[in-house]
Order: C-alpha cells, then structure tokens, then sequence
C-alpha cells in the first residue's frame, strides 16, 4: 500500500507541475501577446487614478485613450480594442457615455471589464451599475469581495472603496467564495475577478486562486482601477482565452507589487511604491510573470 | 533682584518647557489617533491633485473617498467620518454635491474643512464660498494668507492659487497676523489655519504659530490640497481637539517636507520631491512629529 | 581648387557655428527669462495629465492654474500671462470655458497655446478644434504629426492619440515636412510644433528641425500635454519672439527626457521617468540647455 500511496501521489506531483507548468507559460503568452499587440484600450474612468490607468497600460505595452463625454465617446471606442468602464467618482453626465460607448464595444465584439467601485455606498453608484449590467455584456467585472458580493446581492457596504473585513477572500472559506464567484459568472456571463489579499478569478465552471500582492498595495490608491485597465489590455490581445487573460493580468499586478516591494528602501513610502509598481509591470518578463506568479485551480 | 530675575526666568524655561513638551505629545497623540481609528474621509476636491490627496490620506492612516456628484455625495458622506470640501478647480455642476454633503455631515456632527483655493481670484468661487459658508458649518478653514484674507475682506487677489507676497504671514507682524486670524475663527466658529513660509492656526482664543516646512513644498502642485485633507482626518479622529487636531495636521504635513527635503538626492526636483513628501508622512512615527515638530502658543 | 574647396567649408563651418551658437543663447535667454518673470498660467485641459501639466509649469520656474468653469474662465485668464488649450477627454461643457478664456487672452494681448489631443478621432473633437480655431487667434499650435495633419486637412487618424506611423516626421521627406509646417503657420498665422522622434516648429518662413528627446517618453502619458504647458510659459515670458520660445520650450523638455532617461537605474521603469523628466526641467540650468539642444534651421 505505502507503495502505490508513493507512487500514485509522484503521479499526482507530475500531473500538477504538468499542469502548473502549463498555466504558468499561458499566463506569460497572455502578457506577450499585450506586448506584441499593443492594443488601444479605451477607459471610462474616475479621475483620481486616471493618470495611473494610462501609465500602467502604457507599462504593460497597451496604450490608453480617455473619454468619457457622450458625444464621442462611441466614436473612440470604434478605433479601439477594448473598453474599461469604473464607477469610482462616478458623474450622472457619465452614464450615457458609458453607454454608447458599451454598446458601441459590444457591436464590434470587444471585450468590456466592468469595475464597480464603491457599488455598495450610494444608490446611485449601484443603480448604474444595475443599468450598465442590464444594457451592456461586460467581459469581466472586477472590484473587491464587498464590491463584487454588493453587485451579487444588490445589498449596501460599509467601507467605502475598501472591501469589508467579512467580505475578504480568505484561506478558511475558500471553497464556499470559489462555488460564489462561478455562480455569480454563470448568472451574469461574465469573468468575475474578487481581488483582495487572496485573488479569485472565475468562469462559470472554473475559478483560479491567485497568491500574489502585497498587503501594502492597499496603502496606494487605486491599484484595483489599474488592475481593471490591466485586464481590458490583456482581454483585448488574448481572444477566446478570457478567463486566462483575466487571470494573467491579476497575477501580472500581484507580482508587480512584490516586486516592487523588494524593490523599496528605507526611506520610502506609499508615493514613490506607487511608482514603483507601475515600473514593475513596466520592466516585467513573461519569464518573470512564468516565475513568479502563484496562482491554482481550486 | 539678580537672583529673582533668575529664578524667575527658570521658572518660566521650567514652565515653558513642561508646555512644549505637553503640546508636543499631544500633536504625537493626534497623528497615532488616526493610524488607530483609520477614518473614511470623503473629498470634494480638484482634479488636479485629488490623486495626492487619495494617497496622502492613506500615508497618515486614514482611507480616502471620492465623490462630488449630487447625486451621491450625501450617501457617501454618511458612511465616512469627515468631509473636506476643496474650491479648487471648481464646477458649477459640483456645488450642488458640496452642500448637499455639507449639511449631512453636520447632521451627522462630522467636521467639515474647506479649502478656499484661489478664492480671491474669481466672483464665481468667491460667491460659492460665501454660500457654503452660510449653509454649512466648517471646522476648519485652511488656506494660504491671501485666501483666507480674501475670505474674510471679499476682496481680490493677483496671485493665481499663491499667496501675494504682501498677505504671507512674516516675522514682522505676527501679533497682527495672530490677531486676525483669531477674529475671523471668533467670526466664522471654525479654527483658521492660514499657512505659508510661517504657519498659524487659531481658535477664537489661542493662536498656534508653527515653523515647520521648506520654501521648495510650494513647488509642488497640491501640498496645501493635501494638507487640507490631512485635517479632515485628523479633525475626524480627534473630536472635541480641534485646534490641537488641525495644528497637528499642520506640523505633520511641514515636518513631512523636511524631512522628505533631507532625503532628496542631487539629480532630484519637484516631481520626485512630491513623491517624498507623501512617503514621510507615510512613515512618520508619532515620536518623529513630537521631536521635530516647531510650534508655539502665540 | 583644393585650398578654395577647403577654405569654403572652413567659412560656412565658422557660419553655421556661430548662427548655431546664437540660436543656442536664444534658447537659453528664452528658458531665463521665464524663471525670472514666473508667468501665471491658466490651463484648461485634460484630467489623464493635469496634475503633470502643473508640476512641470512648476518645474520650469511658472506658475499654474486650472479652471475649465465657463463661470470663471474668463476672470482667471485676466489675471494669467498665458493660456493652455488642450482637447484631451474633452467635454461638452468646457467647450464654453475654453472659448471665453481664449477671447479674453486675445483681448490681453496674450499667448494661447492649443493642444489638439487625438483631434483625428472624433467629429467632436474636430468640430470643436475647428470652433475654437475660428473664433480665438492662437498663438501655437503643438500636437504629433498625426494630429497637426488631421487638423491641416480635416482627415481621420486611427492610432488613437498617438501619431500614426505614416504621419511621423523622418529623416526621409524632411523638407517635404517642413514645407507643409511653414504652410500650415502661413494659413493659420499660428506657430506649428509637430512633435515626435523628431520634432518641427516653424512660422510661415522658417521652420526648426529638433533632434533632442527619448523614444522612451512615448511610454510616459502625457509628456506632449506638459509640453504644450510650457510652451504656453515660454511665450508668455518672451513676447515677440514667438517662435524661438516655442522651440526653446521643446528643446527644453526634448532634453530634459535624454537627461531624465540617463539618471534612470535599472529598476526604474516609466512612472519614474514620468517623474525624472519633470526633475529634469526643475534641475536645468540655461547653460545645460545651451550646450544640450540640438537645432537647425532647416
């Protein structure tokens, strides 16, 4: 018996460096694909990160255009190859922007990242929300475990931006928040990205768990906006692999954050990490994503 | 006579030393008050430095929330615990949202700080602060001498968002300066914290003279924004010490430059100095703020 | 023959060295002459860069203010020496504030500065760019090749707010190029800075060719938004020598990109070159610019 239990657990290792080793070169192509592509990438987006969306998607080899008024809003996302839309700081004068331009990206069959920001503080924010998700066929949503669980559940939050400790993805629940995020893509058809300090990033029939990030990343503001653009890019180069290029981008910015933590000294702080992380992704190799990232199925 | 002039004069040292050292700790327990408590302040602020404003406020501990829709700001101020309302930049479409949060917050009895940018400099912005000064009660005002002076006489300045160099606060006439300031806290009920090369912050009774900063802060956009947030925070963890909380927001945004100016390098400018001000704060202890801060009763 | 051949080139080297060295003084007299006079800046542009278009007028010795705000636009202008039009995410409600401040600056007799950003890429933004080129006389016109040549001939560009590769001004057609910049400045009495690798500035009968600047800052957002900010300073501070101002204010951030691109260490990517460039700006003297600028008449 002790030899079969050897042997059939050698041919579970094999089998899982196999597969892990198979995940990890996808999520490198996924990034080289950006890279090679350079896909243009449209943001509607709040203007407290908005400058960072553009430099992270410039670091990552996309490139960014804003716009966020109604008037032309369809028009830009005719030249572009995907749409990321965020409710932070979100503008009645916005919606119908969003709108046209959702529409607009969905007519020319290009993926659309949804990133709820703060969805459960205002009726309003959700409201819109609601409205986008109905008239709008997003590719993925992404935003925090009380976001995503507020969008989920239509209920209110706490704490602003930030997920509600009880929300958090942790390691003692992680089967119950994985069966949540797949029902939660099958209902709505969307990639459903829960990043915190653990990552989820789900299908309807898959969910991968992601290790990467630093805590500190949540002491710079608008890490999540930059993720959102992130993914946009990667959804964009990486057609038919949504889930993978979803899933490369949250291990790309994860990983960026650690190594831009390795990368501080004494004297800084959160304003230069931000810099920092954005360099990161700047200076990233598919072999160092290959590497580093962290990331399973459950 | 020689001796009693000595002992008095020790006994003066002995009493003012006991002061300082008691004013001291208590600017330490403002700033470790915030790392604690970790408030959500909502910011109407301007576009041009609401991202340093975001990343200030997650610097000294608190969390940061943006939001000048009408539509929402009332909700969003209701989960925070301070509100800071920034005239900067400002949009007709965005004082309905000021008011709106305004008057929730003082249901809610949260402090409410204005920052009164460039008030002297347009009919429009001057005519906002008047209406938001007479339907909301602030905490605090914070702005730079020729703001707060064009807040208090109605009267123009050249300047742009600078102070005009014969409105800065200056050695010559501090008695003066001081005077005023606790007149117009005496006028409006909010602490005055008028701020420059020279910085004083007064209730209608006391007036806090502090030497804390570096001529280089004002060129870098949006110290005083970022100040102005601080205070928020710092008022919102410290109830019932307002002048104490808003001087300690002070010394921690001057002593932030300091030594933020000590770490720069040779082949650094403005740009990377923005980022070291912001990073000191980060790491500033509250040992740090009770060393290094330079403040006296006036 | 060989004595005279070689005596000429001796004669037209001496010529060229000495015309060069005077334009090289004019470029530094232009840089000195706005860290002496410290110009007040009204800039209405776009949110992606604001807060770096700020902090490099900051860095170039001038002083910058923001407000896009029909209400006040105009009243903010009275009190500036230069304006900064910029039509990146562009608005439907500040076409108004754009116009009323521009009629003012050219009742004040000051420079206005237009930043076509992606003007090929909406009936919106070329509709407005055509309103505003009727109704206010500028100054400059800074944009890339694909914009100054979707303004020129009302024609659609694809690449978003980057210059399309056709577009780009080479080494190939330079004289082409320039022809069409001194006809494009005759047609609209406006200085034409084309910018890119290669950048042109020329009036209706000279034209610069520029070699300064770094591939790299193309990674950076924003660098052609910050130099449209300072060109607005150099000509408020240098009046009526529009176009050497103009080319100085280039050659300024050109060179401030190579000297930003050297101080780089190998774990810096481009949100720190984003802030190195303006480091740059801050730290250069009239004399490095001097000896830095590569110009010639064309």
């Amino acid at each position: 018996m002790r030899g079969y239990s050897q042997s059939g657990s050698r041919f579970f290792m094999r089998f899982f460096m196999w597969f892990a080793g198979k995940e990890a070169a996808m999520l490198k192509e996924c990034l080289e694909n950006v890279r090679r592509t350079a896909p243009l990438i449209h943001n509607i987006t709040n203007y407290v990160t908005i400058n960072d969306v553009a430099n992270v998607l410039l670091a990552c080899g996309a490139r960014p255009i804003m716009s966020d008024e109604a008037e032309d809003a369809a028009q830009i996302t005719s030249v572009c190859a995907g749409l990321n839309i965020n409710l932070g700081q979100l503008h009645k004068t916005g919606v119908e922007g969003m709108l046209r331009a959702g529409k607009r990206a969905n007519e020319l069959g290009n993926p659309v990242v949804l990133d709820p920001v703060g969805v459960g503080v205002s009726d309003f924010r959700r409201e819109t929300a609601g409205r986008l998700l109905k008239e709008i066929r997003f590719t993925a949503i992404r935003g925090n475990a009380s976001e995503i669980r507020a969008l989920a559940e239509g209920r209110k939050t706490a704490g602003g931006v930030d997920a509600d400790a009880w929300d958090a993805v942790t390691g003692g629940r992680l089967e119950r928040d994985a069966a949540f995020a797949k029902a939660f893509s099958a209902q709505t058809g969307c990639i459903i990205a829960m990043t915190g300090s653990l990552d989820l990033v789900a299908d309807a029939s898959r969910c991968f768990l992601i290790r990467n990030g630093k805590e500190q990343m949540s002491r710079v503001t608008g890490t999540g906006c930059q993720l959102s653009g992130l993914m946009a890019a990667f959804l964009a180069s990486n057609p038919g692999k949504a889930l993978e290029a979803a899933a490369s981008a949250v291990c790309t910015m994860g990983l960026a954050g650690e190594l831009a933590f390795d990368r501080m000294r004494e004297d800084e702080g959160n304003a230069t990490y931000r810099n920092r992380i954005i360099d990161a992704v700047y200076l990233m190799t598919g072999e160092e994503l290959e590497r580093g990232a962290r990331m399973e199925l459950l």
